[in-house]
């Protein structure tokens, strides 16, 4: 099932989400509203809008409301990305060049801030104390976790811990957030609302998990950037920890320097493959999916939560 | 009378407003903390959290809440000069290094984005829907405002009604937010916010004029940095757009780039100080100043009254 069809009961309202996110960045400057527009349109899959619309299925959906989190959490996501990728220094992202190579790097700080502070400008109009609150802490997690991720950069040193932690503060607790508000605003019942948290944490740690395998097994044209990149910019995945525990693959590795010709790192991403890791850490992404998938159960039966459970498990299989 | 003489009944809340910010940025990561109390530990004059304090006089004043709005506003402020200094290149503020010289720019970039989330944190504790809404509407505006001076450095062709909007953004709406914050947090009466309201703006407007002339007029050693920084890095400033108006020094500032030697740039800076530019330039933000000064005197008697008044005062007055 192509992953669109999953959700189709919402394909009349994420189009409302989708003309509200361009509405939201509307700025008189021009120069502004394209930069700002630049990553929105160039695609992604919405996962944030969408588990926040899914999660307001569980109480008194109304789009009205529920719209404004969402785009709210997008533009959460899409102003990290730009942010993101001032650090990593990227030049591609969903096939396009980034703000930060189309422009430069203090268009694309200042494009994430207007981006950052839209949001917040949308959530002021959302009355509900504890989302605010919730989002404001995952805000600040997420940016420790971009932090750290910097800090962590080469340090070959580091184990599946500083891993975990830094995905859940980069990835998961964005998705699992973007489950709770949808369910806070919809006024799911609290015991409700913990679950779809949960859930949307489990949800995500696999989902860049899966990402972080797809940066070495993905072709360029899938990715929409070139494969390995991750690692040529230092960040030590899930696929990297495991491969370096054959100290022979390790010594490779530690090699790995920003301006290593692609020819040697695509030996690099050959022995990663070849080693096993992308297996095991497919497995890992396993079990937080299964975690996923028991907690789902649980969940009052409705279309959204066959729409959460195939998202789940497409997210679990996606190749790109 | 010195500055900390003109609201003295207010030094105790002060001295908790201090050890607030500093709570308020406390990270398990070295490097955040340090980072973020770099800016904050060289001092500044915490004009906008002594005008949320002085605001909430007005009302029912309680120091353990309007200590929160006094942090989130100063804690806006730093982030938004942290990233300010990543835009102009800065080297020093405050007369020590920016966190963009002694780090790099990308840990400013986030440590930037930390304090401000850290500001959020803060004021998700606060109950107040309005609060919320003139807080994000105004760092939309302040985003912007920093956009824009982006965009027009070294424009020469640009007017006073260009820079009256851009200091407006950039300086005067977080001033008088945090008058309005400060009252709103305090139950002060409508009318009496929206007369803060206005003060808060036209002293804002007077600082960021007095601000601009001192960058020509000051000593290094006043300002903590260079003089004539603003235009060297392109910044056309009030005093600038005076001196223009004399064809001949036109041709001169036109001149101005990032690399002018320093001889040439005093010359430049010597003949705008002598074209008149400064008197009118102050003149200028005289005129705001009594605005304030008409404003405040609507204000019921207290001590918080007299503290406006000669802060106001002293602001269109300062050297440094």
């Amino acid at each position: 099932m192509k992953f669109k069809m999953m959700y189709s009961f919402l394909n009349h309202d994420i189009d409302i989400v989708e003309g509200a996110l361009e509405e939201a960045v509307y700025a008189d400057s021009a120069l502004i509203q394209e930069a700002s527009l630049h990553l929105l349109q160039a695609g992604g899959k919405r996962i944030r809008p969408l588990f926040v619309l899914l999660a307001a299925k569980f109480g008194t959906y109304d789009i009205h409301t529920i719209k404004k989190v969402a785009v709210a959490l997008e533009l959460i996501h899409a102003a990290s990305l730009i942010h993101d990728d001032v650090i990593d220094d990227a030049e591609i992202r969903r096939g396009k060049l980034t703000v930060k190579a189309k422009w430069d790097n203090r268009i694309a700080m200042y494009t994430g801030d207007y981006i950052f502070a839209r949001s917040l400008e949308l959530m002021t109009e959302i009355d509900k104390a504890d989302a605010h609150k919730i989002l404001a802490d995952t805000m600040v997690e997420l940016v420790i976790g971009e932090i750290e991720q910097m800090k962590d950069k080469y340090r070959f040193d580091q184990n599946l811990k500083d891993y975990l932690r830094r995905i859940k503060r980069k990835t998961a607790l964005l998705i699992s957030t973007s489950c709770v508000l949808g369910a806070i605003c919809a006024d799911v019942e609290k015991s409700l609302q913990m679950k779809l948290a949960r859930f949307g944490y489990y949800v995500g740690m696999s989902y860049q998990i899966i990402d972080d395998i797809l940066d070495f097994t993905g072709t360029e044209k899938e990715l929409g950037k070139p494969a390995g990149g991750d690692l040529l910019q230092g960040n030590i995945t899930l696929p990297v920890l495991f491969a370096m525990e054959d100290i022979s693959i390790r010594k490779e590795i530690m090699k790995v320097h920003e301006n290593m010709p692609r020819k040697e790192m695509d030996t690099i991403i050959n022995l990663i493959i070849r080693s096993g890791a992308i297996d095991r850490a497919r497995q890992v992404s396993n079990q937080y999916l299964d975690k996923a998938l028991v907690i789902v159960e649980e969940l009052p039966q409705n279309q959204a939560k066959t729409a959460l459970k195939s998202i789940a498990k497409y997210i679990g299989k996606r190749r790109f």
